[in-house]
């Protein structure tokens, strides 16, 4: 199930920066396990690795090639069949986070059962999942819940990943959305899993710990306050069972994503996610909060910090600005050491 | 997307009563829908209504056989195939609730296509559904929940609807499971949808109303309070803004259905659908507890109900020893007539 590394990435011809999102997070967190990009002509995205023909990147010592670049509406072009065709062949595998699955063009089918290949599709985990049984497992969780989609669960749980390694705890980052897949080598996107097998899912991304100490982070999906995505999320909780949780939020937001709905305040999204938690996990806590800051100057963002954490009686930080610490200071006075 | 009626109801090679459940209840809220039964050799089943030859059936107007019978796992045993080609060739369509598509059976496949007949799966729905807005929609709402799942959600709400158009109401039972689907001919099976549209598929399941006095029941699925379904209970809570809750619940149960969780009490339910359903309707509010008193003598029954009623200051019942009136009552003094 594991998506074999190191990888190269396909950027295809990618209009914009934008579109190659899932190969520079890949490249933001996991820049060893890349061998370096390749790009078709006309591409005009960057990630910054060196560019490799496929057989130079096989030469290299590359197993899987990632397709690191979305196209409006999830599909796969044309133009973009030849290189995958072109991988299987040189003996990679192909790990893809598109909404159309990679054997459903028949090219690629042929091409992997030939060569004897893995196609991995994110969007489609291959595994049966069993429904959540809600029963307390070995091992520490941590958990990121956010006020609202696309506020920095993703980063903000990579982040604490990298800080808590630092300081000695043996954590990993759990993936529960396709780009955080790639950056794991694991997970499934619990959003694309049936309705009735989310929390079943979500136990089985974050799985018994042989080592009680042990600390999964889990990559948070939705909010419980997101009128689209919120049993998502709730499902998420409850097959996380987290120890500790982090609130991510973005203060330049005034509804929720995609919706009319308004955003709710951080004390709300503390209170559900410890009433409802507790089902599964009646020690859970917050440990801290995430804010995006990127709006404001530098003093404006440190006051802000201060005076949200001041306001909760927890640390909050901006991750990408001035990194998690405060928090893993709060984890380590709660939980003690690794 | 609806199924066309009327039905003949095949009954397979039922071991049992209990194996042909989604038939029975078919016939419990729709016998009029139903021309007859079909059985095959060693059936050990009846819903009591006539048997037919398939060729009967359709002599009689039959439109569509439901296969109304489980198999063990869901898969479709081999000594059904000849019936369902038969309807198939006889004209009718085929619908069914198994975990397996129909169309997954070569001869059913192409029994299908060669007479142009629709093949029906309620546990995969062919439309694509949108992820849910959580916008208000014109008409009324009415929602079954549950303490735990099994507690009579769906006869809850297909009472109500029967007693509410007694009273002159404009109602419709609105399904999201397999036998409820059936049973209203048109739905989908909400724990069967991705993750992503679980309140997508409960918006379109109970969409606008062109009368805003037009009342939809929906069945309800799961509980907030069970580990391993609750996402699905609040996805389908926030699509389905109900004005108006039920709380169904099984006083016998100690623990939640496949896990080893306590029940919630019914105030506990009541609080939480409250303060999650505010997110879409913020004039939620309970209006009824519906009561499986069948442990108890009618005596001890009668004073339960009395109990729980005054304890909540709402209108207990039990739906199927003494039916849903008190609770129509509360909903005509809160929400007035039809």
């Amino acid at each position: 199930m594991d998506i074999t590394k190191p990888y190269l990435l396909f950027l295809g011809d990618a209009p914009d920066q934008l579109a190659v999102k899932t190969a520079a997070g890949i490249v933001d967190w996991r820049r060893d396990w890349c061998v370096g990009q390749h790009r078709l002509p006309g591409c005009k995205a960057d990630v910054g690795l060196q560019d490799l023909s496929i057989m130079d990147a096989r030469a290299l010592g590359a197993r899987t090639m990632i397709i690191g670049v979305v196209n409006a509406g999830g599909v796969l072009p044309d133009s973009w069949i030849g290189a995958i065709v072109e991988a299987l062949n040189a003996g990679l595998d192909v790990a893809s986070g598109l909404h159309m699955r990679l054997k459903e063009v028949p090219a690629i089918a042929e091409a992997a059962e030939a060569n004897g290949r893995q196609l991995f599709d994110a969007r489609h985990p291959p595994q049966r999942f069993a429904t959540g049984k809600g029963t307390k497992r070995s091992g520490m969780r941590l958990l990121t819940v956010g006020t609202d989609c696309s506020v920095g669960k993703k980063y903000t749980a990579l982040a604490l990943e990298t800080a808590m390694r630092n300081r000695g705890y043996d954590a990993d980052f759990r993936a529960t959305g396709q780009t955080g897949v790639f950056i794991s080598g694991r997970g499934a996107a619990v959003d694309a899993v049936v309705a009735d097998f989310i929390s079943g899912a979500a136990e089985w991304i974050s799985p018994e710990a042989d080592d009680p100490r042990h600390w999964d982070v889990v990559e948070g999906q939705g909010s419980l306050f997101h009128p689209s995505f919120a049993g998502v999320t709730l499902g998420l909780l409850h097959g996380s069972q987290p120890d500790a949780f982090v609130v991510c939020h973005e203060p330049t937001r005034t509804t929720m994503r995609g919706v009319s709905h308004p955003l709710p305040s951080i004390q709300e999204v503390i209170d559900l996610t410890i009433q409802c938690g507790k089902l599964t996990n009646p020690a859970i806590r917050c440990i801290g909060i995430a804010i995006n800051t990127s709006a404001l100057d530098e003093a404006a963002a440190q006051a802000m910090l201060a005076d949200v954490g001041e306001a909760h009686g927890l640390p909050a930080c901006d991750p990408v600005r001035f990194g998690v610490e405060p928090i893993v200071d709060r984890l380590h006075k709660e939980f003690g050491t690794s």
